[in-house]
């Protein structure tokens, strides 16, 4: 979660949506990604997405083995591709300012872990305050 | 439609996965796309995702007022894209040789047509007898 906090916090230094997330294979991160709405135009490189494009073609066995971290509990497009992928754990930074298609992924099986950690929180809580119609777009409103 | 097969033959002479999808906002074509795993290594760049990125942001409004064609029964990743932006109504080239998410779509109120298209059902049919594995790592199998 340091480093999914980690990629949130240089999305933000870009003038960016805070939301990172790492793609972890038996203890190795293999991919890392920042949402970038803003630094690239992307509507679809949410935090989650772009950790999988950045780790790669991978095989689906490799995929059943990875762990993905998360600032923010996932929006139902990174909810998609998670299922798609068969990505078994997910561990989720905070869902007190966003509450992602958990319901969703559960409902698949995925198991998820909630932390509610007080950085995560506090990052968007703030960056929702500042830039509120950047986030309602982020999150089709 | 007939763009979105285009999309889909554009990206099969390019050495890719055959399958296209456009974005279409009051009649006009708005966004074009096709898979471009092969291509970009992508693992996010499905048909319905590349239409959806090359259409650039757009507000909720319009979203809301759009249509997206596909030649392919979308997968679960698109399928939430699909949601996460709220677009109304999906066109379906065919959903014989892969079944997507149109259970999770229709629970989601998305007005769903799906044609059954020849040409798209003889792509896919083809394409899949020729490259199974390529396929297979496409829906994360």
């Amino acid at each position: 979660m340091k480093a999914a906090i980690e990629e949130a916090l240089k999305g933000l230094s870009e003038g960016g949506i805070p939301i990172g997330s790492v793609l972890v294979h038996k203890g190795e991160i293999i991919g890392r990604g920042h949402n970038r709405r803003v630094q690239k135009g992307s509507v679809i490189l949410h935090g989650e997405m772009d950790a999988l494009e950045n780790a790669g073609r991978l095989t689906a066995a490799t995929y059943r083995e990875c762990v993905l971290y998360t600032t923010l509990s996932p929006c139902p497009m990174c909810t998609g591709a998670i299922l798609l992928y068969g990505i078994p754990k997910v561990v989720i930074g905070e869902n007190k300012t966003f509450m992602g298609a958990e319901d969703l992924l559960k409902a698949n099986k995925v198991e998820l872990t909630v932390e509610n950690n007080e950085e995560c929180i506090e990052m968007m809580q703030t960056f929702i305050q500042q830039r509120p119609a950047l986030w309602n777009e982020d999150i089709g409103e």
